[in-house]
């Protein structure tokens, strides 16, 4: 059984069935092509470079392909490399399951649509309950697939809907302790709050993104969004409408990353205040994987491109880490 | 006839008729209430401190209300304040006209209906021409008789649409000189950026932010109104739509002023360059009729609070500018 | 019985016993003195002004004494004023208790103190544990009675345990969420993160800086205090203590804000988001309370002098608010 | 006919006349030289490399020569550049008009001089008048041959006398819409603004910054050769000429830009506002010009390193914009 | 004798003769005006009001005038304030000196004079000598008489002669610990760096800012000045000229301090260091010098608003500082 | 002789023993190994390729270890570099003296030690006398060999102390110019101020910063110092030693530069600013030695990535350069 391509160490030999996530042509100083190939596993993705590659290799290595890969981990600028001996395209024979190459959340879809199911049933507002079913009801397919961003955080299968629920079992943390927050608003603008990612990314796979995405951006996209479903519900002019494209509009906190206005609420501060936990959390987790302890990881640019220490003590833990969460579901 | 309450030199005597614009009540260290009222006609407006208020001022001195004064100009920290000696109601039989103490645009409303038409036929692009037409529709009693803005610039009536077309007389100028510029996103952009303030702010006269323009701001709420209505013309899904959505939101520039994106295409870089250039002409034009020859203004807060200066050798035209635009259509 | 000081509205009639909290003395613009007294009760505070104040009234009205005061609520800037009437100190024989003039947690010190005491138990690794306990040791008495702040957040009586409580019942949320998160570290440091302020604050009323704190702030205290008890303990090079330390030296996040360091693991991250997320959850909180449902709040300067929205339909719960924890303990 | 440098697309094959804009040295990994060779022609410049390069190439290959090449055009990083095939000096026998191969503006000198000449005769204050001539008269050669900047915007030949042009087209639209500008100001501001890069810039071709550019920069060098000018016309002490040297002072508006005061007076503003525009405009053409409509340009720096979108919808005039105005004058 | 009006402390009685720096009318809120007196001898200046003032007392109490007053001083907002009981202007026969009433350099001008012939010697570069030496010549009269500022440091008479022998004097040990600084230029750039303030600010007394002060600023005045005595010298063209005008250019170190260019060689920077050192140390000693041991001075505005501590253990030294460098003189 | 690495110009051969500072490997475009080694002697350092680097190169060349090179200068983007054409590890017969090859302060061990050793006694206050002592006993081995930085400034040995005791020189002329300034603690300031990095910084070679160093910084870990050193000697309490606390806390000024508070009491800032001005002029001094008369220096990072100038003037002295300081003690 393989180890998972994020957990070689330099020096070590890999010979493993891989998905290829995307390649660029290069003109190597020789005046010679080669092919820069990030490939992937459930684990994580590395990347390789294929030197001297012929027309027929352009053709074979494309994003989306799964190849049978062997060869070298080298270190690079503190990350590591994967140096090709022998690529070849995969064919029927060797009966490769593509889905099992693809990092995705440790829920499964059901389990995600559960959780998120519960938790919109605790939503006693009318107004509200019936504008984040039709919501999710509109978004149902993509909801459950999308990742959460094209490379920050929760950038795997079903990335989006896992976020939103470990926002929300915090969520439920925060009402239990401070009462006075509003559960109904808190629950509804965490379900919501990115659901405009859906049209401002292109996809689950290979995702980049899409013309709306670069002119509007998935706040301004979700606010009408929210506006036009609540007129089909007959309930746009009522203030929980308002309140909830507020939370939308607000959720980045400053004007610098995305959110025209801070948020004017306090169950709309608080969101914010847990998207960013939640984003965090998993950037720093992941980063951390890929440490060994004593040492620091590699910077890491969504979190102002600062570098972590894993502590030394650590280590009784560190060779269980693979049986952790982001294999569990596959 | 008088000058207009704009125009008045320290130690002037005033006995005029004038329009409050608003009134706040405070507590003299005396312990004794005092009311701050600030008086208008369609010159400009000024403060007055009414000492020793009673309850039958307060029930008559309310915003709206026209009132006869008499008193003296003076000085503070380099702002006239009018001292009132003797200030009474008006009564049916003063026959003040309240519209003509009201502030307001250099051209009518029918002129300035006049020329957004014709700009709009000049627009051919289909797609973009009934959009425009669409939305100005929607729209059109309000959008010829709001202010632009609660205080910085163009806060008079008419002021939004009279902003407008200032702008539309310079785009002419710049497809003239610049032709790869595309005069139809250009001159329709013009047309509705600030549209959105029709819902942003709460009225013609004493004018405030609502709910939503608190919450959303003009931006988010015109972006979604461009959004319902081209899906009711069947047009939602073409380009130009998306560029004018774009257009709007980017017209500020800059995220710490209001726009999540910056302008990402050409006509929406001129349109922030003409709507930036035609409010500080505004604002700097009527700093400086208030500005004696040789002296430097009060700050500006609209300029990044700077004081501008009026040159010495303006003195020659200073005399005349009591029959400038502002008053000429009243 | 009285309604507590915070809730009165504009014109209400008060006639209460109360505690100055803090009094300056001014010139007014007729010449004479006058005192600006801050009262309060265990529900909040209020300014006031005592014109033509005395010698003897200077003598009389000191921070720290108790009053009897009757006068009505006027309101000055968005802000309630306390328009003295009457005014007298108070004797034995009014049988006021001091104690329950001021505001406090809503959890008595041993309540407090046993659930830190639950907390300190889970702590696993033994040089944490001992380092944390002696360090409640040394600080027991203070860290039980010190406001978390002068004027920011939590500045009640025992507020500075209140807010460590509520972190660490955000902090089992957390890890219950996420297993990977070491439980040891962020509990102790969380425990002991704002221990400093015990040295950078003067005491538990009329609370003031001290000159250390003013010269080198709680968190170089409290990394120096650290280093000293590990020293004691014998367990002064054990990485434990040093990641504690830096804990503490980061837990500001941001230089501007105090942390010549950013937090750089993954716990001392988390430590800096749930301080923050308790002390803004705290100010929200609060500031609410004081706003009509359908109203903006004063400014909040801890909140970047944001001022908050009370949603209208939060109306039906406006009436309870006066049984809220922050009443319960009294 | 050749298409000119500017327009060819990936994959096309080059055989054309090209002028050497510049040329760096560099060594490959293989340890052998190279030669990045700038190359020009009248509508823009690409980058080429020449691997394994002689010292007679080294010879050959300088700025300023001109060479005939023939290869293919490829992309690297969202940017074309030129793979040589082949590459040769010319000779007489070639018979290439270099004055062809350089970039200039779409007026002639004379067209420029006439033009200028025509608003000078619009400026009334005989001060402004005669001060404005004088400069124009001392610095008459090279300001009607040298470039605007070094590469940000109008860099090219006549382009700092175009960029006037274009910019008193604008002022004249300025002043017929806004009367209270004082016309005489601006056009003596505009003509006179950028004189000082005469002395900050080496020359017309290849141009660099002077030591004296470098150290105190176009505007120091211009205002006091204003001061100068009006020294030996005896005018020095007019309040016109104070004014004239404060627009060139401020025309940066920003002391990160330049400009160690903002401007203080209404035609000082405007004067920034539309250098601003025609420099930007002017950027964001010819960016525009290189991009294929429904795509995104590369970042161009002088626009806060923006990518600029090129509407789909323009595909009908792409095929026709290489009759545009950079070329009309060749 | 008296004590000076800097050193006296709240509840003191002062009757002294003063000297009136400035005078602003105000209106108090019971109607009637009142003055802002600024009252300096030597030592200091004091804010003291002047209640229900008369058309007389406006006449009588002008900036320049010498008045006897008598009253008390008092504290309003951690700053002294002189209460006057009695005021009364001077005649002839109260023989008072106007010119003992002024602050000035600890050094006469005689003094400071000599000082600076000595440095002027040592400059061994004829270039820098001559030119150094004729701009010495032509501004000799203010040079040696004038404040180096308006309000922040060294405002007093003869303030920037003085600023700038305490620079020469650091420059001196500069040289002797770094021996490959230019001697010569540091020395040159000193002397001249603040000359353009002769132009900048109107006078000895009472300065404010001339109206190129405002336009130009006293850098782009010395810039061109340099260039101006230059030609007149025929050296116009020498490098040592253009690397003075960069050290006057960029003695500000920064675009938002008013230098368009940072120092761009040794000496250039290292006059920026001394400058801002001499002015803080003269800024902070005349701050402390009126804090009592123990306590925080007020906020200092050209120290980034920060309030300076005042060491307890420098007791002993504090009752003799009324003989300290600014009294000697006098 | 050989001339020392730092003073090759382009072009010249190399036949010279050098030290290797530092070795990373790469892989070239080609797939081959190369080792980028940075090569030292008592004058500077210089960047060289190895290309196709075997295992026994890689086993031979590692940092510490002695060379023989021979190649030639080249100039790759404004830097030397050195293109080796031979290279060999160095033996015993070689007798090469591995101290003659690593850069020095210009002032012996025991030079710097009664220099500093004069200043203590200097010290009056025996409070701040004992603290200083006791402290520079403590680090007395390190303090006089680290290196004052890793790569900015004074990166040398004995870089600290000689840092240290350039600014004490400095002090003196401060004390003896302003004698309101307290001259024990600034010497005392001095002396401790960067004490702190005998822990931050890993040794007096290949020098990086330890995990401490990392997670508190050289300030936060000498203010614990301060205060456990004063402990010992039972002075804990006095004021002279949260004074000196303080001066170490705010040396660095700013908070982004690492002080969490700035400097507070005028000694404080002396203390910075003697520091910045050394460091500058450190770093300043050493780029111009490596530049040629009438060029520009590479870009400082420590001077805010600025390029300096070296005046062409300035050419006389170029050639004794060699006889600088930095040679002289070797």
């Amino acid at each position: 059984m393989v180890k998972g391509i994020a957990f070689y160490k330099e020096g070590e030999h890999v010979h493993e069935f891989l998905l290829i996530k995307s390649v660029t042509k290069g003109l190597a100083s020789n005046g010679k092509p080669f092919l820069t190939i990030y490939l992937q596993d459930k684990t994580g993705d590395i990347e390789s470079k294929l030197w001297g590659s012929t027309a027929e290799d352009e053709a074979n290595y494309v994003a989306g392909a799964v190849v049978l890969a062997e060869g070298d981990i080298t270190t690079f600028r503190g990350r590591n490399q994967f140096k090709i001996r022998t690529i070849r395209p995969t064919t029927e024979h060797d009966q490769v399951n593509k889905a099992e190459l693809v990092m995705s959340a440790p829920l499964s879809i059901d389990e995600l649509n559960d959780k998120i199911t519960q938790y919109l049933f605790e939503i006693k507002n009318p107004v509200i309950q019936r504008l984040t079913r039709a919501l999710l009801k509109k978004h149902h397919h993509d909801f459950f697939e999308y990742p959460a961003a094209v490379s920050i955080h929760h950038n795997f299968l079903s990335g989006l809907a896992y976020h939103v629920c470990c926002m929300l079992d915090m969520a439920k943390a925060v009402v239990n302790l401070y009462p006075e927050i509003d559960k109904d608003l808190l629950y509804a603008g965490i379900i919501i709050h990115d659901m405009g990612k859906l049209k401002e990314l292109s996809g689950v796979t290979a995702t980049s993104y899409t013309l709306q995405g670069n002119l509007l951006g998935h706040i301004s996209i979700m606010v009408a969004a929210i506006g036009e479903t609540a007129d089909e519900l007959g309930i746009g002019d009522k203030e929980e409408v308002l309140l909830l494209k507020h939370m939308v509009l607000s959720h980045h906190e400053n004007p610098e990353w995305g959110s025209p206005k801070p948020p004017m609420f306090k169950e709309a501060e608080i969101l914010h205040i847990l998207d960013d936990m939640d984003a965090k959390i998993n950037v720093m987790t992941r980063a951390i994987r890929k440490t060994h302890p004593g040492e620091f990881s590699e910077r890491i640019f969504a979190m102002n491109n600062r570098t972590l220490y894993r502590p030394s003590f650590d280590i009784g833990d560190a060779e269980d880490e693979r049986q952790h969460p982001f294999q569990e579901n596959n």
